[in-house]
Parts: C-alpha cells; structure tokens; sequence
C-alpha cells in the first residue's frame, strides 16, 4: 500500500536524505522531506507530519525515546549505523595503559561498534565494564541529555573512553575519573577533563549570575519530549515568592535572535534541552537547566 | 474571568512583551510569551497555544490576514501603531517637487499617520492617491507579502512615496515610477529604484539557475497563513514531467543551517513566504517564489 511518508534526519544525517527518499519514491511512496532542526528522538516532526497528512514518520539515527501516540500516524525509528575505522581506538591504547578497569560509551551511531570496542580493550589487557544510562535504552549508549551510562560507571572504573565524533555528547560526562574522547573521524585523541571541568565552573558562574538576576526568562519547548509546562509553572511560581520577576517564553526550536530581540531578560532557565546551557554565548545571557534548579534557590533564599 | 493567555509579538516588537505581559498579569490572568521568530500574521503560534493551553491568543502589531478556526482558542489581532516623526517627510518634499501625482504607501506600524502624511504632501501641492492591497486589509498599507498597494497605483501616479523603517516593505514594490522611501527611525529619505531593479535583476539570475538545477528542493511552510501543500505537490509533479529531482520539503520556520545540512540541493523553489527569495544568500542556492513558476516552467521547457 502506497503511503504519505514523512522523513525527518538529526542535522549531521540530512546529506543522507536524498537517498533514503529515493529508495521509498521507488516503492511507490509519497515522500516529503522535514527541514526543521532536529537534535534527537525528543524532537518528533509531528506537526510537519499532520499537517501533511502524512501517514509513517519516519525518524532516522536517534532509538525511540518517549511514548507519543498520535492518531492516524505511524512513527518508526530507524537507526542509521555509521561504521567508524576504529583503529584510532588501537593506536590510543598507550595512553590508558596504566589503567586496568575501563568504562566504554559511545553514542546511538556507533553502539552497534560497541562489542567491536571491548574486544579491542580486552585484548589490551583491560577489564570492560559498560552500564546502561537513565535516558538511555541501550547499553553503553550516552545521548546528549544522558550521560549517566559514564557517570555512574565513574566510580567502579579507573578511566572512561568515549567513541565517537565531537565533544557535544562527552562534555556531557559529570565524572572524577579520566576521560579519554576517542574521535574516528577526526583520527584524534586526547583526556577531556579539563574541558569537563571548564564547562562545570561555567556552569556554575551562570547559576550564580541567574540567581542575582531580577528579570528571569523561563524556556518551554513544545517540542514532543522536551515539553515541561508544569515544571516551568511551578518554577514560575517559586521564583514569584522569592522576589524574582519570572516570564514563561514557549517556544519550538529556541531562536537566539528571538530572544535577543525581547532585550529584557537577565538570565534564563531551559526546561527544554537541558544542553541549551552550553549555547549561553549565542543567548547572550547566562542559562541554567532544571538539574540547577533547587541550587538556584538556595543561593536565592542564602542571599536575602 | 481570568485565562491563560499566549502573546505574540512580531521580531521588533518583542522589546515591547514585557511591558504588555505584566498589565496581563496585573489583572490576574496567566500570561505566556511566545519566543519563536514572527514575521507576519500569517505566522500565528497556534501549536504553542494549543500546547500550553491558552485560551485566548493575543497577536500583536499585524492585523488579520486569513481565516483560522482553533477550538476553544480566541484570536485577537491587536495592532501595535508607533508614532514616527513625519519631519522627514516634511524636509524630504524638495526630492519629489516635479511630481504632480503621488502614490503613498506606508506598514501597519504607522498607517495611523497616513492621512497625517496625506495632509503634508497636499499641502506642498501634489495631488494624493491611495490604493488598497489584493491581501492588505487598510487602504494605503503594504506588507512583505502584497506591495500591490503601490503596484497598483504606479499607472496613474507620477511618484511613489514609501513612509517608514527599513527597505523590506518597499523593495517589494514592483513598478515603473521613482519609488521614494522616507525613513523616520534613519531620519534619510531616498529613491530606491535602482534597487528594485537589482533585486528584479537577481531575481531572474536565479530563476535562471532554477531553470538549469537538477535537484529542487520545494519549501512547504507548517505556518497557518503560509501552507501551500497542494501547489508545492502540483509544482513537484510538473518538474518531474520536467525532467527535473524535486523534493518537497517541511518546515515552520526556515533554518537556513539545516538546509545546508541536506548538501543537496541545487536550487529551492518557495510556496512558502514569498519574501524568503530575500534570503537567497543565507539559504546558499538560488530560490524563487511560486509567482514564478510559470515562467520557471517556461524556461525548462524552451531549453530542451
């Protein structure tokens, strides 16, 4: 049966586009072609998708990531592999010699690579351990609003590696161990700590920047698996108490022009992507996430 | 009775949401703000009213553009007039004292001020004329979109006058007289023909690309007054009798990242904005408007 189908790529997957919509035209189906941003399985096309009457939404390279039921549509989530060369794993070993339990991660695609890494680590000499993250639905898998599969490993390890592209998803790790970042495309590696440890006093110059702020903007996204309405209120509402002059901004994917143009916000709070606080310099203001929250009230309250 | 109420404001006027949330507020309704770019009453925020359950809309410095039946949604347009100073048009009468006859056009901003603007010129002696819009609601107004206002009147008119900020309005005016747009917030006034006719030049360049691209991308916008699905599936059926790869693709806002991101398309074609052509140069690839399909079709057909 022939089918309106929509297909939506993350944003490093869409030059592949092209391809997978030839493969189901060649079927006979109606293909169209989502062109919003896309950053993970919480960000579902679903208004792109019922306003076309589309029939399957087909959502690449992200695994399924919360329960959306919408009627009369189809969402199937297809993985998209990538093989990386992981012989930069091979060459890196001599950097975690001194190290014999090692926690592996890596991202949705590369986990299919995951036993290939172990292997690699095991023949080394090191003792493996992998653990499954909150968010997470497969083991060893850390996603950028989830890298506990890391966290939690930290304390049972010696050191952690992560495999994969860019530092967006290990910058993610919150962990006292040494982080080697094992990149295959860029054939480099190197111990993230310092970045690591960069972002967190960052992090925390923000949330005290947020707390002295008087007119604070709060972030709702009505993005499928980012929409936190009832979190934002409550917030909302705390900070009334406390003397704060909250506003509720909703918004689908957050505009940094947008929000620049409103010109009235000393600090903001995202209960959308909990990683827009790594944009803070394209908001032009300090952000902080959910997570910070109850520590942004107690620096309230401690500074009355 | 107190609601929950969404406000939107257009991009320059978001300075202004603060001020209008807290005299919401202030009688005790609760006030939400929507943070996504806007452009247009064509570009309402239902899905963020919907999702944050607001009763009632309130869509600020645009007036109503096209039908929208939301359940339990009230819509309210609610213009936002800015008081220019009209000195400039006062001291930039000396540029068009040749001309008998004058057109005058000016945004929704200011077309409060038009007979204001009518006054000043008929007492420097010109004879005025006004004209209303195919899709303008207000005689003498002209929008990114419908410029036909001075379109219109160019035949019977010696000049054309354009009162307020910015070139966007009047680069849409198609027409044949000197065009004089006189800028209260610059404080400058200038003929801006020799413009419009560098747009008109490049607008043909890329129907010209378009005409000789293999790979089209077709924009469809999920926006209320921006939806064209039927004609981007009409326009995609003809191209590929055509010869040509056309894909649709969806959207809400252009993210002009992400169609670089598909790193496949030799050339876009809107049934969105027809203003995005504007755009070209964020965009990447050359990009024409629906208005030009025929001739587009046309082109393709004659270089066979």
């Amino acid at each position: 049966m022939f089918m309106r189908i929509l297909l939506q790529f993350p944003q490093g997957l869409k030059q592949f586009a092209l391809a997978e919509s030839a493969k189901f035209e060649k079927e006979g189906h109606e293909v169209f072609l989502s062109a919003t941003p896309c950053w993970g399985a919480c960000d579902l096309a679903l208004e792109e998708a019922k306003k076309t009457g589309a029939q399957k939404l087909v959502h690449y390279g992200h695994c399924k990531y919360h329960e959306v039921t919408e009627k009369g549509l189809e969402i199937e989530y297809r993985l998209y592999p990538i093989d990386a060369d992981l012989q930069i794993l091979k060459s890196s070993l001599e950097k975690i010699n001194q190290y014999k339990k090692i926690g592996v991660v890596t991202t949705v695609s590369h986990i299919h690579q995951l036993d290939e890494m172990k292997k690699m680590l095991k023949a080394a000499g090191h003792e493996i351990l992998t653990s499954k993250g909150s968010l997470a639905i497969m083991d060893g898998q850390i996603l950028g609003c989830d890298a506990s599969a890391a966290s939690k490993l930290a304390p049972k390890v010696d050191a952690i590696v992560y495999v994969g592209g860019g530092e967006f998803h290990p910058l993610g790790i919150d962990a006292s161990k040494p982080i080697l970042a094992i990149n295959p495309y860029a054939n480099e590696s190197y111990f993230l700590n310092k970045q690591i440890e960069e972002k967190r006093k960052k992090q925390l110059g923000m949330l005290i920047a947020c707390s002295q702020a008087k007119r604070i903007g709060i972030l709702v996204s009505i993005k499928s698996g980012q929409f936190s309405l009832k979190a934002a209120e409550a917030a909302k509402a705390r900070l009334k108490e406390l003397g704060k002059s909250p506003s509720i901004l909703v918004t689908g994917e957050v505009d940094f022009d947008s929000l620049k143009d409103f010109n009235s916000f000393d600090a903001y709070i995202t209960t959308a992507c909990p990683r827009l606080t790594d944009d803070s310099e394209r908001i032009g203001k300090p952000i902080i996430n959910m997570a910070q929250l109850p520590a942004l009230f107690s620096l309230i309250k401690e500074s009355k």
